[in-house]
């Protein structure tokens, strides 16, 4: 009897933002395959009973390569467990759930999906940023910062730098210095609120309020590590942390007073 | 004492895909105040003690303005209670849950936020259609097809019309005749891939498959009524049921056959 994958999007960190859905197969789960996002608060209410198997991998390092990840889950199923999929965030997002469930369908293995809260909607809700908000934003578009094999970054630039749209930039703390430059080479004032923050909804969530201009400086004296998002936009003034009427009245001087981190304490 | 308001993305339509967090404020709630599109199935897990304020509306027929659920929320709030606001989706994504939080702020009146899984999340993984995906679409972008007061889309078309961003279009199936013929002539392909899904994670869903020169009609015939989401770019050929070949090779006339409305039993 062949075993099925569950393919769950954990969430941004915070275990109350786990569906039900995803807290049901994780209790079902006879073997666990998670990501280095997944909170230690996540994989505590796994069942103790349940195998663990840790898939984490850095930009930098990588101990686990895609492949080797679906030959494990492959080769779990193929036991007949029943194998929870654990990822940060949504499986469909940035999360190549696809990749695996195409690879799983293809060796006969059933999959199911459970959609998570993306990390930009746990920042959005745990800073009381919208992501769209009428006035200033129509919508809003999630990018990937990281780059391919050849470093360099295959965006459409002329579509990312909308100044009525929220750019959400995922995995961009290494290049958020020519993120922001393209974005204002396309068009994008240089004053364009920006918000990045780092382990959001987790007990070492901190945010740091910034403009495009700034943002590359300020994340590198910030000392900013992934996890991290780059919400930028008019949205982030909706925040009650944003030092809007100080910031638009200040001198060059003064305004690096106000893109100070801000712990979430 | 003043009581306060919990701002809840009730996701989807599936009981199944509400947060942990949710669940929790729901059974807190002294007070309901739900959307239209807050699902009858959601409903029955609020407990039989709170009580029901239903604010719905729609699109062609508003009975029940921003400003008076503004006060409705300060006025159960003013009462000391605990009010559970239930909206679908997640509340900072075409919710307005921000403009409701400035006024409950503006008020005194304490606002926390839980996020919930989005429309076009339960779309995707209920149809295994990713929304990201390596050589298909580097991002992802959620937009609204509704108009203001003089019936124009104010949209940056250019900005849409990008071919390796998933184009998400919310509230579109009134204009979508208007919206996929500025995407033509914004650059993307006539046969750009299009999933529309009405009810989605609901026992209700349906599904239909098309490309953009072709969506409008086929809405049409098919008599789509919201809610309804539009899926638009390269990810919709990941679905198992995308006739991909089929339609590649199919002449004009034999793709009208492949573009019908799945049902999802
Ligand atoms: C491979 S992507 C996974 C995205 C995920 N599937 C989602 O839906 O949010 C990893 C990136 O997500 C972002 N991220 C994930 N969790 C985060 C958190 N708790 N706080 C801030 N950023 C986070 C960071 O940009 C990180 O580099
Ligand atoms: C006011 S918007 C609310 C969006 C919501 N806050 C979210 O995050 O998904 C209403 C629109 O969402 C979409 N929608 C909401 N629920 C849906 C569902 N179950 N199936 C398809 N579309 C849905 C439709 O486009 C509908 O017109």
């Amino acid at each position: 009897m062949t075993g099925k994958v569950y393919l769950i999007g954990a969430g941004p960190g915070d275990v109350e933002l786990l569906t039900l859905r995803a807290l049901r197969m994780i209790r079902e789960a006879d073997a666990v395959v998670y990501d280095r996002l997944v909170s230690d608060e996540i994989m505590e209410i796994v069942p103790s009973t349940a195998q663990k198997v840790f898939v984490g991998k850095t930009p930098q390092n990588h101990p686990v390569g895609q492949e080797q990840i679906n030959q494990i889950l492959v080769d779990l199923a193929k036991q007949g467990l029943t194998v929870a999929r654990l990822k940060g965030g949504d499986p469909l997002i940035f999360g190549r759930g696809s990749e695996e469930a195409a690879h799983l369908r293809s060796h006969g293995i059933a999959v199911q999906y459970a959609p998570g809260i993306t990390a930009a909607q746990g920042a959005a809700s745990s800073c009381g940023v919208p992501l769209t908000h009428r006035g200033l934003a129509t919508g809003v578009q999630y990018v990937t910062g990281h780059t391919q094999a050849d470093g360099e970054l295959d965006l459409d630039w002329k579509s990312l730098a909308s100044e009525d749209t929220t750019l959400v930039v995922y995995m961009g703390v290494a290049n958020i210095s020519q993120i922001a430059m393209r974005l204002m080479a396309a068009g994008l004032a240089d004053d364009t609120p920006v918000m990045a923050v780092a382990n959001a909804t987790t007990p070492r969530e901190s945010r740091m309020f910034s403009v495009l201009g700034r943002i590359a400086s300020d994340s590198r004296e910030a000392g900013l590590k992934a996890p991290v998002l780059y919400i930028i936009g008019k949205v982030v003034t909706v925040c009650n942390e944003w030092p809007v009427n100080q910031f638009l009245a200040a001198t060059e001087n003064e305004q690096e007073e106000y893109a100070g981190v801000a712990s979430h304490a």
